[in-house]
């Protein structure tokens, strides 16, 4: 069975839960407390050089890690992915910009707020470039769900999971959705795809 | 023709221009200066909603942006791109490794350095956060590169363009490569293939 390395708190881990859960793949989850260290370990580091979950491990031992590019591997030819070429390039654009232009600064924050005991240099940027910088991705998604539904084409893909994974619990890093009803009804969307599961569940 | 956004000092902008000329697409390239806010007017905005570089048009007029998903989009079905599904899935693993644990390190302490006059929070962790990081980035190529002549697989390919790009002129940025031997080597060799082109060629 797969084994997917993960932090129950993670968005990225999330990801990879959300879209096995939704194409019914069998997954066995191994929990690793990344406040701890748990995946800096020589063990963990032999396997994934970053030391970041989430990761996986296949039936046949094949590793592989960063959260887009796994869930991109798994819904691969599924109807997660579009089967047209440029919108396939589209789903990738929005996996880049998630990971580039939203994570950084919004997942960042929620971590550094839900873990305030955690000394981190970023602390000293945090009002003065990442919260704007969160907003500022914000602002992109807002104007392009103004005339659609899903990120790319007209249906729930990969692209909406990256992007919901953090968006849906940017309050709990401060971010303010009150001026965003575009995502607020995209998001609500999200949650009343078949087989959705919340961050906490594992 | 294919019209590309670009900034020639962009290790971003560089990975299309490069991958565009040893694949033969033919081009044109629109220099916009991100000093001088070029990619902030409201006519590149409307196009490209985030404002950045590289961003490419198409001859039918369909936009994308995000450098890793453009070389992806263009190597498709070429030797740049593994034809084996999980290869493909590395490729995308390293080019996410690059945008999240490389660029926002390497690439954004050189455009620190070679830009003294511009005012931005993130020079208060350079010394704490960036270069620490970045010189964590180049631990995990240098490790990977040990027993490997490429990125993915026996071959070179957008992985290997995508990592090369600020790898290459990290030394711009005061990062000092002479105990990555093996990346050293990469190096030379990415340099050694066919219709290779310099960063500061147009």
């Amino acid at each position: 069975m797969i084994r997917l390395y993960d932090y129950l708190p993670s968005g990225n881990g999330y990801k990879v839960r959300l879209l096995l859960t939704q194409l019914q793949i069998p997954f066995e989850r191994i929990e690793l407390d990344i406040i701890k260290g748990e995946t800096r370990t020589p063990e963990f580091l032999r396997k994934f050089p970053n030391g970041r979950i989430p990761a996986v491990e296949l039936d046949d031992g094949k590793l592989l890690f960063e959260s887009n590019a796994i869930i991109s591997y798994f819904a691969d030819d599924t109807p997660l992915t579009p089967a047209d070429r440029f919108q396939r390039a589209q789903v990738f654009q929005w996996l880049f910009f998630e990971q580039y232009s939203h994570e950084p600064y919004i997942a960042s924050v929620r971590y550094l707020v839900i873990h305030p005991e955690v000394k981190d240099p970023r602390r000293a940027i945090v009002d003065t470039l990442m919260r704007p910088r969160g907003y500022a991705a914000l602002g992109v998604m807002e104007d392009h769900l103004q005339t659609r539904e899903w990120f790319v084409g007209d249906r729930y893909s990969i692209a909406d999971i990256a992007l919901y994974a953090y968006t849906h619990v940017a309050d709990e890093g401060g971010f303010e959705l009150a001026g965003y009803p575009a995502t607020r009804a995209w998001i609500e969307r999200v949650k009343s795809q078949p087989r959705h599961i919340l961050i906490t569940q594992s």
